[in-house]
């Protein structure tokens, strides 16, 4: 396995279990948000980095910036233009490139499909299931009424479907995207695994 | 295998072929766009519907039509109001129906996923791949040039994207319509066929 595997999914599809099942089967780092939220705080490189960057920050400007290009030829530069989502994604873009030149691993989340789009060996796999299914599985793992269960669902599926569309531009459940998509509730967590697994041939 | 399987698929990513080694596989019969459309034409089952259907095609009688829900209850029933291209989709749709009810299958194109959706056992795959795949294995499936390769994978995907938002009121790129989407270029049909058939779990 010489990959990095990001994973977007939906709330309660299962997506962040299918992703440590990948990242154990082939003995590889695992990822998710909390991990890569963290480490963006612990790093220091926010305001390292955000002290240097542009005064009015432009799309392009943040695309360079996630995607590592150097842009800090002007003594000017400054970050008041970039609102605090911008700059904790900035930091966090800024993990997820290091960890995937490190090696192989597992993603989940935080659009690192966009991220290392640039990259070669990036594999990206996008989890959905039925909102009945995950339903269930919320109530199950999270130990939440079903009331609360549906809102998550709601609240989830829009926040990282308005995240991505924000960050990357392109509709989050547009299949072109991704290089597998699977569906959970079918299938089962375990036949997903092994599904991609065909899929990588190893 | 208890399941119809309906395939969809950009122009010259290997679709049909992955429909093809899947029904070897599992040794069920195989439709694609022609037998559909022959069988459709030889059926008879044309004008004898078409006769009876309403002066004023609706798109919810479109929708009873294509799902095989009787609306003959009027008198004045005639078929005036519907395009050629909506009477062959009619005339399809029937014939797709007729094939899943005669069990297991691949069906390749023609927005069987949409015929089929209130059934069960019904299984669909979207199959993708780069443009540059596309252009290669045109240019030695069908033997045509480097410029007429990309002609036709513009003109076949947006006459499929047009097909299907037309008869399906839904985005043909929006991976929520399938269960499993697949992208070719990367793994190979070979792998691509393994990876469906780990999905399904035989």
């Amino acid at each position: 396995m010489n990959k990095v595997i990001t994973i977007s999914r939906q709330y309660g599809s299962g997506g962040r279990e299918i992703g440590q099942k990948l990242a154990q089967a082939y003995d590889i780092p695992f990822y998710d948000n909390e991990l890569i939220t963290r480490a963006a705080k612990e790093s220091g490189f926010a305001e390292e980095t955000f002290a240097r960057a542009e005064d009015k920050a432009t799309n392009s400007l943040l695309y360079s910036l996630a995607m590592g290009i150097n842009v800090y030829g002007n003594q000017d530069f400054g970050f008041a233009g970039l609102s605090l989502d911008d700059r904790i994604f900035l930091a966090q873009s800024d993990v997820i490139r290091k960890v995937a030149e490190e090696g192989p691993c597992v993603i989940v989340g935080r659009c690192a499909d966009y991220v290392l789009k640039e990259r070669e060996n990036i594999f990206n796999v996008f989890i959905q299931a039925s909102v009945d299914f995950r339903m269930k599985r919320a109530i199950e793992l999270y130990g939440i009424s079903e009331k609360k269960a549906g809102e998550e669902i709601l609240k989830n599926d829009k926040r990282r479907s308005n995240y991505y569309n924000y960050h990357v531009g392109e509709k989050w459940l547009t299949l072109t995207n991704y290089d597998l998509v699977v569906r959970s509730d079918l299938a089962g967590i375990d036949n997903c695994v092994k599904c991609i697994q065909a899929y990588l041939g190893e």
